[in-house]
């Protein structure tokens, strides 16, 4: 298998507020050609400090990619440290600026005289076209295998990785197939959900497992990279397939593009049914969710916030008693809440949500992260009590994942 | 000046899921002490790598700092490498170990055989407390500088970069004071904000200016520094005060810790004022925001998420003719909804938003990102047309962004 190294240059990359993201997308392009990045490095706006990174990771790995300091600025420094270390020359290419005087003559703009520098491709080495800015690619090959210079703006370098550089590679390395199989999780926490499955994963090196963590949704990823796809479709059934049934509904999906509330949308589809929300301690997370996915207008009816006693009585109708009673943050004003929403809107089912979001209230039976979650629809009633902890924004994010997992399985169960 | 380099250990941090972020923490406490940072790689668990990675890093900079590595299996490979990389041994310390132990005692646990490796030590290296985890960290004087050893989880290693290194560094680096001043700036895009203040900032190189862009949530970061703290302070006055002279009311807050979301916060407290919501297609979105701060329950009432037509006539009382005549999406419907929500909850003010978050729907005079902010309260009636482009996403975050900036400066023309 081929190795990679990725050096991102600029030194606004090597401050506290920037990080070099591109080397994510790089590297799921490699990896996904049966690369694999030994390493990734940045280096600043220094041509000597350049020179000698990109000689050493080319000792190091038959492929080298570079990303930013492609601009027509002194600054820009890759491409002469690039010629540099490969004891080349930059030649001018006609061709080249002829390309650039089209783009800038398309935006109306008179092309600096700066920008000629652009225009200078190492000797030997490919042009790798920019359809989204100034600065071309440059593929050049190396006796094991390529150093490639791309420019920094993903929104430039994402289309020529896929477009210019895959292909060139594909072509370069042994045939190989890789599939994907994902799990979309919630329910359950990172090592919870690992002390489950490793006894099944780690028998397998191919298909390679990773498990990604945002926010109470999980991902489990196995990829296999196998000669025929037959052959990688069933390593993912002998490997997934004990996964899947290990972790029943704490699955939501395995379609890697469909959130939660994705999912909750098909649900409710398929019922031809539709939502109301009443959210208190949410202050409008769940309704913001819901309303995330084109169309949803279809299926979300309405929502309220009810903060204050005095909204959840007006608004919703909760009893007065009730509040006193039990007090805002109980299963009882929770169903209440749910009820009045799901009349006062129509809604097929109403989803409501009370609690302590912190950091102050909370009683010592329901201490601050303690939200009350209840579910009203043609089937009857479901309350859940939930509790996280953390700050309040990590118990408000972490409710609404919650209480719509649990709308998920209450339309899963009335189906 | 001293300079420094990172590096991240950890296989895990070459997939295309996982980013080093350490490195971020790090380089701002460096930068806190004058030390520029120069380079920061990513090396794999891989032991002769990575102990040439920290020879040269040792060769080009005074300050080497690696991440990682330091927990109790084969896999890590951090303390031998160093070790190697400086020529020196490992060694075993019964002061470690005791340290281990009493921790694993705290947590009820018995310790591992293989825990006894974090209690080995480079020969010559000052261990590092760390009180959130087992891997203690190590601190190595070299002759130009230090070679630092951490360990990878953010909340172990951030705390011991605080407690433990950065006192240590400042004991050898030359003393020198660095005061920053912050603008948090709203309603501009990225490259007109830095049209109109380059011209002042670009002619000093102290203060450090560096400008951050989050979803229309702008930040200019201006950090000097200097001899003594008059000194920085009156660098910061005269490079800020033309900057927010510049700038004007673009400037939400000079508080780096407070939101456009707590800025409007202080600003209904200082009115007594209170604020409710009626959102079509930002969906929740504004509520969630406005909810966001401890404390919000004081101000905010309730919200109304109202996605039908049905529903705004319903709940907020718009009557049906404004529909028919003017559309949903329209100022006077905007308006009626504001106007409907501050008379069902009692608030203040209240906020409403209508439009077309896409990727269907929109009209002629109205396309897809088209989205009406209504504002009525005791002065009377603000109504704006914002429009953004990009996918529906985008369009609700940052129409959100938007309407809250309108909010933010009716509440300021009204003080």
């Amino acid at each position: 298998m081929a190795n990679a190294e990725i050096i991102a240059v600029g030194s606004e990359l090597l401050t506290p507020q920037r990080i070099d993201t591109n080397s994510l997308t790089l590297t799921e392009a490699l990896n996904n050609l049966g690369v694999e990045v030994v390493g990734k490095q940045v280096v600043g706006d220094d041509r000597i400090r350049l020179t000698e990174a990109i000689r050493e990771s080319l000792k190091r790995a038959e492929i080298v990619i570079l990303s930013g300091g492609l601009g027509p600025t002194e600054d820009d420094i890759t491409r002469d440290a690039a010629a540099q270390a490969l004891g080349r020359r930059l030649v001018f290419s006609p061709e080249q600026e002829a390309i650039l005087a089209a783009y800038f003559q398309r935006l109306n703009r008179t092309m600096a005289e700066n920008n000629r520098r652009q225009a200078h491709l190492i000797e030997g080495a490919e042009a790798l076209a920019n359809p989204n800015g100034t600065a071309p690619g440059q593929f050049f090959r190396t006796g094991a295998g390529a150093l490639i210079l791309l420019p920094g703006p993903p929104r430039e370098l994402k289309p020529m990785m896929e477009n210019e550089v895959v292909p060139r590679l594909r072509k370069m390395l042994p045939r190989q197939v890789i599939r994907v199989r994902t799990f979309r999780i919630t329910g359950i926490g990172e090592s919870d959900l690992d002390r489950m499955i490793a006894p099944i994963y780690t028998r397998y090196e191919n298909p390679a497992t990773t498990i990604l963590f945002a926010s109470g949704d999980l991902f489990v990823h196995l990829r296999a990279r196998c000669d025929s796809e037959q052959e990688a479709e069933a390593l993912l059934k002998e490997v997934g397939d004990p996964i899947a049934e290990k972790l029943g509904d704490l699955v939501y999906t395995q379609n890697p593009a469909e959130s939660l509330e994705g999912v909750i949308g098909r649900l409710l589809q398929d019922q031809k049914a539709t939502i109301a929300t009443a959210e208190s301690c949410t202050g409008g997370l769940i309704a913001a969710r819901l309303t995330n996915l084109p169309g949803s207008s279809k299926r979300y009816i309405g929502g309220y916030i009810t903060y204050s006693e005095k909204q959840k009585q007006e608004v919703l109708g909760v009893p007065a008693e009730l509040l006193a009673q039990y007090s805002a943050v109980s299963r009882q004003v929770a169903v209440a809440m749910a009820e009045g929403a799901r009349k006062q809107s129509g809604a097929t089912y109403a989803l409501s949500t009370t609690g302590y979001a912190g950091p102050e209230g909370g009683t010592e039976q329901d201490p601050v992260g303690t939200v009350y979650v209840g579910i009203v629809g043609p089937h009857g009633t479901t309350i859940e009590r939930i509790k996280h902890g953390g700050d309040r924004e990590r118990v408000r994010t972490y409710s609404t994942q919650s209480a719509l997992n649990i709308l998920r399985k209450t339309l899963i169960n009335h189906r």
